[in-house]
């Protein structure tokens, strides 16, 4: 296995860590997936990447030291040319700054590219996804938080630095607190983080749900997509109210998103986008359509075609 | 007067018309104002346009058909090449579509290029105003409605052709009733129509306010943003509240348009936003920065330089 060209990817996410190796022609040779360690912070996450890529190149039947690199999705703000990664609140005890591209690099023994999450998942949904033959493209990566990436005129469109957060966009004006400490963000109704907060506040007030037995029984530290899917089979009620509310949320918030910027595409991606596309991404489109402004040429609306995958795939891109 | 350079430019607006003549080195020459017609539909509001034009170039000592040219910024949808213009929700009667292009040049005698109202002011303030020297701006035309212009990477962001409609970002997620027919937008609560509808609607349920009193005693058939200055100006409660509340939306939907798209300036323009800013920008300012994502850096957030003329100079932009 010595072709030069084969490259790794690893999308870092809130609730787990997808570590691939992909080859010229972008197909997965191997991967691993873990949940991310919520106990030794930014230390305990870099190792279980490391991990993580050592074994889906163990699965490719390659060493990590002869991939050409590997690109890093991670959350939070990312200086791309040290490497360096610096308040990812949805990553834990992680407020800080950490080398996380050194880190790995010393660990894999290859260079290590670190790029935004939704960035790198946007960038790969439109050089080889669903943003395909589309010039502006809005990802809205929908999964602990809700996260967003642009495409505009063909090029990614970062502002200053920070562009992209449509889950932090008002949708209900001093509404709930969101895990960023503003009020009703698109991201406080329909964030995993902030729905899990949601219902455990509510069985907290007596109500009922099957969720947290079902994450019992799947030995599970949190409400994953997963779960949620288990529990709106279940006809949970609770778990079909949160799911609505946010729903909502994203149709507003994506309404909003679309008023201001008129893409072409909107792609839904991210964990839970990912997992509930098919079933909910048509009461969603429905929700967004009712807040358009110019209601004769909505987008066009899909759910982002890489898959579970998407987020390492687009990571991989950045040391391609 | 035979300066070839000289060039005409009108701001058409909900509730009046500013005709100017202005020279190569942006120097205006001649102005004129009126209200905007509220009986006669399209055909009223093109001839007081060509009149307001007319009276502007008198002023200037100037004949219209010696002019370059005459830019136009208009609300509804503008179709440039063709000066036609769609769907001006804000202006009495013009739900169809109207050749205004045309009937301008037949009157005035010489070629006259439209563009969007909110474009033409952005593109004012971007190449003569606050926006100098900035890369990307976010234009917030507070007036009849409220409106948005983007200059992204240097350039004007029009997307499918629908870009910039900030005034319709949802703040209140299924709140109030917007003159666009959509409930809970910006403008639903901000847009000088929707608060002189509400200021109706509380004067019918039996509160007082000294605002229609004011609009009758200075002959306005509307709550012109000089009838809303003397209000407040007078400690009317309603008019405080109203305001208040248009305030807190504006703080909502901009700082959803920043965390978006992170420009580097906000620029508040428009009729209120002009007569308002010194006023009452601080405090928008105040209600943004509490919504935005990244409390570390936010835009500046100024008043558009060009004042009250600012539209009609961008406009005349379009023939320079």
């Amino acid at each position: 296995m010595s072709d030069e060209r084969v490259r790794g990817g690893i999308d870092l996410g809130g609730t787990k860590i997808e570590a691939i190796v992909i080859d010229s022609d972008h197909e997965v040779l191997g991967q691993s997936r873990r949940p991310t360690p919520q106990d030794n912070g930014a230390d305990g996450v870099a190792a279980a990447m490391a991990n993580a890529m050592s074994e889906a190149a163990e699965a490719a039947g390659v060493k990590t030291n002869a991939l050409t690199g590997v690109g890093v999705g991670s959350p939070g703000q990312v200086a791309s040319d040290s490497g360096v990664v610096s308040n990812a609140k949805n990553l834990p005890d992680w407020n800080g700054s950490f080398p996380l591209g050194a880190r790995l690099a010393d660990a894999l023994g290859t260079r290590v590219k670190i790029g935004n999450d939704v960035s790198v998942a946007v960038a790969g949904e439109y050089e080889l996804g669903a943003g395909r033959n589309h010039d502006s493209v809005l990802g809205v990566f929908w999964g602990t938080g809700v996260g967003g990436g642009l495409i505009l005129g063909g090029r990614q469109w970062h502002g200053r630095g920070s562009a992209g957060e449509i889950g932090h966009m008002v949708v209900v004006r001093n509404g709930e607190r969101c895990p960023c400490g503003n009020k009703g963000c698109m991201e406080a109704y329909a964030g995993r983080a902030a729905m899990e907060k949601e219902a455990r506040k509510r069985v907290k007030a007596g109500e009922k749900t099957k969720l947290f037995k079902i994450m019992e029984e799947h030995d599970r530290p949190r409400l994953t997509s997963g779960i949620w899917e288990r529990a709106l089979d279940q006809d949970d009620k609770m778990a079909q109210e949160l799911i609505e509310r946010a729903i909502k949320a994203l149709g507003a918030g994506i309404a909003s998103a679309v008023n201001l910027l008129d893409p072409e595409v909107v792609i839904l991606g991210g964990g839970l986008g990912v997992r509930f596309g098919e079933r909910l991404g048509p009461e969603i489109r429905k929700r967004m359509e009712r807040n358009l402004f110019d209601h004769n040429h909505p987008p066009k609306f899909t759910v982002a075609e890489l898959g579970d995958l998407g987020g390492a795939i687009g990571a991989s891109l950045l040391v391609e």
